[in-house]
């Protein structure tokens, strides 16, 4: 009889995917961890829908053991640029990005998604929990920063079986110390296909980029400080303002 | 001129409320001491949908500034007799229920409710925030415990604006050392309804009480501890048995 080694087992890991740059970089690393990735999205009312359909197509570039789109309706509460009809700020200088917590930070957004996150993760059996925040391009948004996440680690220990089981609940950030240069050349070394992700906050109807919004400024220096090309499809009024930054 | 005294300003609240007996004391606290009270209940799938009703009869009973429901379904999820189609327990000995945690139990749904509640309170420009939770009575729920309740205090303080603007977020829960009997003592004095209030987890179509449930087992020996008479609508087959204990 011939030996044949036993298939390692995966550990199951709920991974956060919006279908933007970062949470696909996220999503290959967690698969390069040799986790099986279970990707949440939320569908939370954003102005932005066509990162629901970057994320579908994501997943399936990269491979996922399950997708799970939720649905929760932010709307109901207002308040930010990104759920509400309060118009996203353009063409701000990248120096007032880094102070101050700008209308698009959405009221405990991370906290919701890594609440319902754990939840979900619970009933998979899943200790591992996946986040792409970034404290770095995005220090203005309080609930990227390491110590919220250190901090949502101890609580979901307390709120959950796992953690009264004494298996407690890993949160996994591991773009949170990354530029985003250094997101995308770590992304681009796992093979991830940056033109189906999805950053613009405000794309036009066709789904083109603004290329003015915090988030595509953010995302075009970040391709030309890897100098990689960048993918991304720009409105042609967009194209033409990148080219003379 | 005669001086008219400022009307003092009411600080808002967000008051969870879910249509049962806890809940409905909770509000008439929160009232109590002054608070604007926005009622939150959620829709998240439960298989005991008279709870929905009831928070809306309680609500306009005690009388609240709003009340939003909020729908997000849970059952995407499963993995609880609440929201997936696994038997309710019945007639379970007192004392099994002070021990383990009950299948009941829905993953992470104290964690959940309270980040959201964070989020809407954080719109509202309200920095309080009315749990009914209980560690006597349902030592088994892991996010019913005081350090839970401490450790999210923490979290949302790290993930909102409001708190790195140094203006934090409470969470009062002021039930969670009373008995059962006691809040009923508590709501009772300060005119709570408990005909409206909701608590049975497996009901009857009519929306009478079964009677034998964990909760509807909890709720009778309150009423019967308090020395109140009991004026839950029981199932007839349940209102014998209650009797005999």
């Amino acid at each position: 009889m011939s030996a044949v080694p036993p298939t390692p087992t995966k550990s199951p890991a709920v991974v956060l995917l919006s279908g933007g740059l970062d949470s696909a970089t996220l999503l290959a690393v967690a698969k390069s961890e040799a986790f099986e990735c279970h990707a949440l999205t939320f569908d939370y009312g954003q102005r932005h829908r066509d990162e629901l359909e970057a994320a579908e197509a994501v997943a399936r570039q990269i491979g996922t053991a399950s997708h799970t789109v939720f649905s929760l309706n932010l709307r109901n509460f207002g308040g930010s640029a990104l759920t509400d009809d309060i118009d996203v700020p353009k063409d701000r200088d990248p120096q007032a990005m880094s102070h101050g917590i700008p209308i698009t930070y959405v009221p405990a957004r991370n906290l919701i998604f890594l609440s319902i996150a754990s939840g979900y993760a619970e009933t998979l059996g899943a200790r591992d929990l996946f986040i792409g925040v970034n404290a770095i391009d995005y220090s203005g948004y309080p609930d990227c920063r390491p110590q919220f996440i250190r901090s949502f680690e101890q609580t979901a220990r307390l709120a959950t079986k796992a953690g009264v089981e004494g298996r407690g609940m890993k949160i996994h950030a591991p773009l949170i110390e990354l530029s985003k240069a250094q997101i995308i050349q770590l992304g681009t070394r796992l093979g991830v296909d940056y033109t189906l992700t999805h950053s613009c906050y405000d794309p036009t109807p066709e789904g083109l980029a603004c290329g003015r919004c915090d988030s595509c400024q953010l995302r075009a220096a970040g391709f030309r400080d890897a100098r990689i090309a960048d993918p991304t499809r720009y409105a042609p009024a967009a194209a033409a303002a990148i080219r003379l930054r």
